[in-house]
């Protein structure tokens, strides 16, 4: 009755490859988005001629932590992860380099290990996957829901890029951008959940977006992210007046302690995406009581089973979740579909910077996503259930190698355009 | 370069067999073993005629929800771990019977659904990982050590079971019994660790016993776990007498309050698997300061999953690890070396009743279980790696049937022999 062991299937090459795809001027608490975003594609090769795909930030201090991770990875076997990361975890004792998180100064303190681990251990389970016919969401635990609710990230804008055309988006720079912008978003995606991106402009203002958003969108669940801009008394007034109109408030102020204080007064739940993104700091949010929504993210927490493992902490500590994104391709999409689709307690409609991309700008082949009514399937084909698309990703290499971004510098590209501008958290 | 997706398999039926093993007369805080220990066998098959193995308590309640569980997992694909949790969550809701936690009297807050789930979860992944052909262990993120540490344990005992004839361990009711008895199994299986089972004498008398095994065994780690017997003042009080010769104290006291009443003061470490044997229960035992190591145990944190869950929160909170134990047959110690073998923080050699057991006692193929040094080796076969022996199920599935033990039932045994016999926690 006993099985046949299954051959032994070992990593023999990784190809570590920048990439950079067009990114729309989408302001934000620290600047803005630069022309390009930048991320790094993982590609691990076993003696089997198999590649597993992982996707990840693309700042040159990480590119540097990678490739120590993937020297340390050659030679181990596919379903030995524990063991893959103990090595990496020993390859990066060799690293005293600092910066290189992704986030342009947002995050600074994400688990260094498990930033870098990520997009191996994504690979791995992309090739068990492929080796043992089943979708990662099955290595996962198997598939809870068929689809993946997103919200519709809504971003305050230029019209275009400096000395660039306007983008199909256009500008948007008060409510009523942002409410066009929303119908624009809803109307080609379906998403039934908004998410603004403030800290941008004065408190009141960005308020006054959510409520014209809400007169507009009545039935849509809607939430606001300041990044931190806000003091705790800012946040206090504006939780405040928007208590009958957020379904969350999404880190309005900086640290574990302000957080808390927000939210012994604020009526709405409080998410996090920044004042915990590592498991180190949950036993203090948690003694605190800083948070009740966990936005993760398999780029920072680890990797997919790890993520899975703070979905667990998440329930047990009586907290919710759902799901935090950067600028992305599709490698980071499917891992994102398989991750969300295994895990019972995605509480809230997901995060996703997808739309801001154009559909071509990809490294994956075909078009395998299809929005409707804001959700998009999980992928069924055996591993993440994309394949590579290598024409698309010796274009996005060159555009990364043309396009002279080696690091994400969101206040750095607006300070050229206006030398007086500082991030500052909290602004106001 | 898309692996080809693997064909579905379904449980088409599941067998739960009660069964008994002759078990020596231990005692313990609530009174003393019966002739006879209890388990449930149980076997999924699926309708590929491949059977998965789970093992778990034999109380007649706990088998009542096992088989509205079993009724609710049919068709079943065997990747859908987390939809089976959600249909036995389901099927729960008819059971309003109370009792059955495998556990004397001395547990009775385990969660039901994790208790009721943990032994399918276990035979799915015996079933995957022999469709697969890989081990449980490499399912579970792969081994970080081929071989799992466990410790000697120690009970006071009778000679024999009242009117039969004396076992082969003979009695050990005073500190020379208890050395005698640590020589025998140290000379046996080679144990580098030993505990003591407690609560059975007056404190100082237990106490003399750990010291007499420190001069004995001078260089081997000890531990006495008094099953929550003492109050707080007794704890203390013990603690400070082996403030030099434990390597850990288990259980001295009832109650997660109790519990960090006496690690605040006590200088060794505490450990539980009393006060916190349940997801439910960590966030006010991390709050309060209770424990500094998890004994997990995966029949009753919900499978093996849920343990390497469990791990998780255990590293992430700062809190040590190793793993607690009932009496067990080869199906539950397979499980339990395949959950050590791939959890990094398992920080202390395991608890098991294995060497109480005669070795021909089992419902498992062969002999497939050799201790060396206290360790045994992390089985390598597809699943769980071991095989079931139809003759020595019915043979103990008879034993059941005449023995006539439908509950464990340690304290009732005790009063026959002794009608003035109360359990008490604390006792002293």
């Amino acid at each position: 009755m006993t099985g046949t062991p299954t051959s032994r299937e070992r990593i023999v090459d990784i190809s570590i490859t920048p990439v950079a795809f067009a990114d729309p001027p989408l302001l934000n608490a620290v600047g803005v988005h630069e022309p390009f975003a930048i991320r790094t594609i993982v590609e691990v090769i076993t003696d089997s001629g198999t590649y597993g795909l992982g996707e990840t930030y693309g700042d040159e201090a990480h590119q540097a932590r990678l490739t120590l991770a993937a020297e340390a990875l050659i030679g181990t076997d596919i379903f030995d992860i524990n063991h893959a990361r103990t090595r990496v975890d020993e390859a990066l004792a060799k690293d005293s380099s600092a910066g290189g998180h992704g986030m342009s100064g947002m995050i600074t303190d994400s688990s260094t290990l498990d930033r870098v681990f990520s997009p191996f251990e994504v690979a791995l389970l992309d090739l068990q996957g492929k080796k043992l016919g089943l979708p990662v969401s099955e290595l996962l635990g198997g598939r809870v829901r068929e689809r993946v609710d997103f919200s519709g990230y809504l971003f305050y804008k230029w019209a275009g890029h400096p000395g660039h055309a306007d983008d199909r988006w256009g500008e948007a720079l008060d409510p009523a951008g942002i409410v066009r912008q929303a119908e624009k978003m809803v109307s080609e995606y379906g998403f039934r959940a908004l998410k603004l991106k403030g800290g941008v402009f004065a408190p009141d203002q960005e308020a006054e977006a959510i409520e014209a958003l809400a007169t507009r969108f009545p039935e849509v669940p809607l939430r606001i992210d300041p990044n931190a801009a806000w003091t705790v008394e800012t946040s206090n007034r504006v939780a405040e007046r928007l208590a009958s109109t957020l379904e969350y408030l999404e880190d309005p102020t900086p640290g574990i302690t302000g957080m808390a204080e927000v939210r012994s007064s604020a009526s709405m739940p409080l998410a996090t995406n920044m004042c915990v993104v590592a498991f180190a700091q949950l036993p203090e949010a948690i003694a605190a009581g800083s948070i009740d929504i966990i936005l993760s993210d398999h780029h920072f927490w680890g990797g997919l089973r790890r993520s899975s493992m703070l979905a667990g902490i998440a329930e047990t500590f009586g907290m919710s979740l759902s799901m935090h994104s950067n600028s992305h391709l599709g490698i980071s999409l499917a891992a994102m579909l398989h991750l969300a689709g295994s895990t019972q307690n995605i509480d809230f409609a997901c995060d996703t910077h997808w739309p801001w991309k154009n559909p071509e700008d990809d490294v994956v082949a075909g078009a395998p996503f299809h929005f409707e009514g804001g959700s998009l399937e999980v992928p069924k084909a055996p591993g993440l259930g994309v394949e590579l698309n290598r024409d698309r990703l010796a274009a996005l290499h060159q555009r990364y190698l043309d396009c002279g971004i080696r690091n994400r510098d969101d206040t750095g590209y607006m300070q050229k355009l206006d030398p007086d501008y500082q991030a500052l958290a909290p602004r106001w």
